[in-house]
């Protein structure tokens, strides 16, 4: 292999693929970025098995292609070389065997490569028929959700997010069993069969950390054991969770003794400054009350002191409600809202609270109490 | 004491005497913020014993003065409850003996206080002959020598900078012993007696922290066991570090076997790329030797591969040197001088390699070479 590369271009592509690396791996190969130049021009690729990430550099975005070729190389060494260097053209040059130089005017590295035939295959086939939706929507969707997944991994389906498909729609579905984010996406045109799987929300992550298109479109094509995302000059896979995901559809309740509107900058505002004295330990815990036109939210910390927020309620309520909740999920699921105002929904002190805003229906946030009264 | 206040103007002021607390500590007194509420206007008060802080707020800064008074109260919750209201007017009143309400239309805390009697005396003397200079210089003159202080409380005296004043000189000194960086400032006046004191790093950097005012001057009040800066509406009291500094005059040789002058930030991001092969364990050695016009900087990780840096030398040079550092001293040390080229001074393999730079000569900068050839 023989390139003479742009470093503003190589690196721009290096910051894709070294999002397929995990630093913890201790199987070196799978620290590594493999460089396969062909005639079109030049792929990296990387992978830690879970995840794995390709992207292309066109022939025309290369300032010259002197040999085809592969190497596999550490990521972390070749991503921090190209970084550093300068913006001038780099020649990247394997020498001898399993060696490559890579030089500008002034700098010389030698990096030892490893065995090409190592690199694990990366898998990245494609469906017949993709879902393709809008880059920018998709990422919304997942911010609106992803918080809600579990981080433990005492139970592994509640660490993605569940993603079924029916009825022409898409239904994103996070919760770690104390609350729980749910988005519907209607889609005018989608011609696949039911789908229900479980998309590890680590990797979700570093997929809308990718997307910087947000006009653009983004295909996935979805398999038994896994999704290739393609957008882009990147194609990406992501294994998915095995297991069967908790049935939430019957958690929403169809009717509330007591809805009231908010506006959601000043309730957010409230909770955050109610959340002072509250113990971190004992999950942000803040009571709500409604008196008069007004949410009371109060918390204290007996030997510190105590707080008492009040938030103009925009309708006229008859019921009443007292209940507690964690500050920490309220404002979490509160915050991915792009509306002025919010409907808080209740049953009663020992019922979900669901949130939802009018504007943007298919969005529904759902908190379970904490018992205290 | 009963108070009305913008939250801007409080906000800024508690930002100040917030560097006073140090949140790891384990006697409550001294995680308070002490209020002082007098005819002419607030004063704001922290310690931890090693620093002292207050600030001044004047009455016409001020909405209404109702009821002068003291308070002492926790500072992080006075802190990131001011911080999380709007920019309105606050209300804050004693209420019943020791507790304190904090209000705006919104929102209402209450929070209990410490004894006003138990908040230490902060000992905030002037002295008849401050030592004065600007602010700027000030800031810019710690930023280039306190890198090299110690972070080993194991020998005290080399976690602070050295001040000495003697014959119209101010000279800081900074050493852990393995580096050392030393700037002299020439005063026009100053009629203060021959001054060694040891100023503990810690809290030298919380000063420039609060530095804002490049064109205004700052006042340095030096007693026997501590330092009362003046500046802005701030008074700062520091503990000096117990000890004698060892003599570092003799450390800088008068004459060099080679000096080679190198424009600093090529030789900069040189040291930076041939740094990444190389172990942190290790101290980052990287090798440095002349050849013909150049100076050739090298490292190498043996699994992983080597690298080869070179960067022009300006002048000719007629003797050769080969010499090991660490790439990290070099950095810090080459960072803080604001020219375009500086000179690099040898006087062989194990003496010492002294930094500076013709237009700022006032600046020395010295590392010990590793052995390695």
């Amino acid at each position: 292999m023989k390139i003479k590369i742009q470093q503003k271009i190589l690196m721009e592509h290096l910051n894709y693929v070294i999002k397929g690396i995990s630093s913890k791996n201790l199987i070196p190969i799978l620290n590594c970025i493999k460089f396969d130049l062909k005639k079109e021009g030049l792929y990296l690729l990387s992978t830690d098995n879970e995840i794995a990430i390709k992207t292309f550099i066109d022939a025309s975005d290369i300032d010259s292609i002197d040999e085809l070729g592969e190497i596999v190389v550490a990521g972390k060494y070749i991503y921090d070389i190209v970084r550093k260097l300068g913006n001038e053209v780099i020649n990247i040059e394997e020498v001898i065997d399993a060696q490559i130089l890579i030089t500008t005017p002034t700098s010389s590295f030698k990096l030892n490569c490893n065995n090409v035939s190592e690199f694990p295959n990366l898998d990245l086939e494609f469906s017949q028929k993709p879902v393709i939706l809008n880059q920018g929507l998709f990422k919304k969707t997942i911010n609106q959700t992803i918080f809600a997944t579990s981080t433990q991994e005492s139970r592994p389906v509640l660490t993605g997010i569940n993603l079924k498909i029916r009825d022409k729609k898409l239904i994103f579905t996070a919760t770690d069993s104390y609350r729980l984010a749910s988005k519907e996406l209607a889609m005018d045109k989608l011609d696949i069969e039911d789908t229900d799987i479980i998309i590890p929300a680590r990797n979700l992550m570093e997929v809308i950390k990718l997307l910087t298109n947000d006009d653009e479109s983004l295909e996935l094509h979805i398999f038994a054991n896994k999704v290739v995302f393609k957008f882009n000059t990147i194609t990406l896979m992501t294994r998915l969770i095995n297991g069967t995901y908790p049935d939430t559809s019957k958690l929403i309740p169809e009717e509330f003794t007591l809805t009231v509107k908010v506006n959601l900058d000043k309730f957010y505002t409230a909770i955050d400054r109610a959340s002072l004295l509250t113990n971190e330990e004992e999950k942000n815990i803040i009571k709500l009350e409604t008196k008069d036109n007004f949410l009371i939210l109060s918390s204290n910390i007996p030997e510190i002191g105590n707080v008492e927020e009040k938030v103009e309620l925009l309708d006229k309520v008859k019921n009443n409600i007292k209940i507690a909740f964690s500050a920490k999920y309220m404002m979490d699921a509160i915050r991915v809202f792009d509306s002025e105002n919010i409907d808080l929904k209740f049953n009663g002190e020992i019922k979900p609270i669901i949130i939802n805003d009018a504007d943007e229906s298919n969005l529904i946030q759902l908190i379970l109490p904490i018992r205290t009264y």
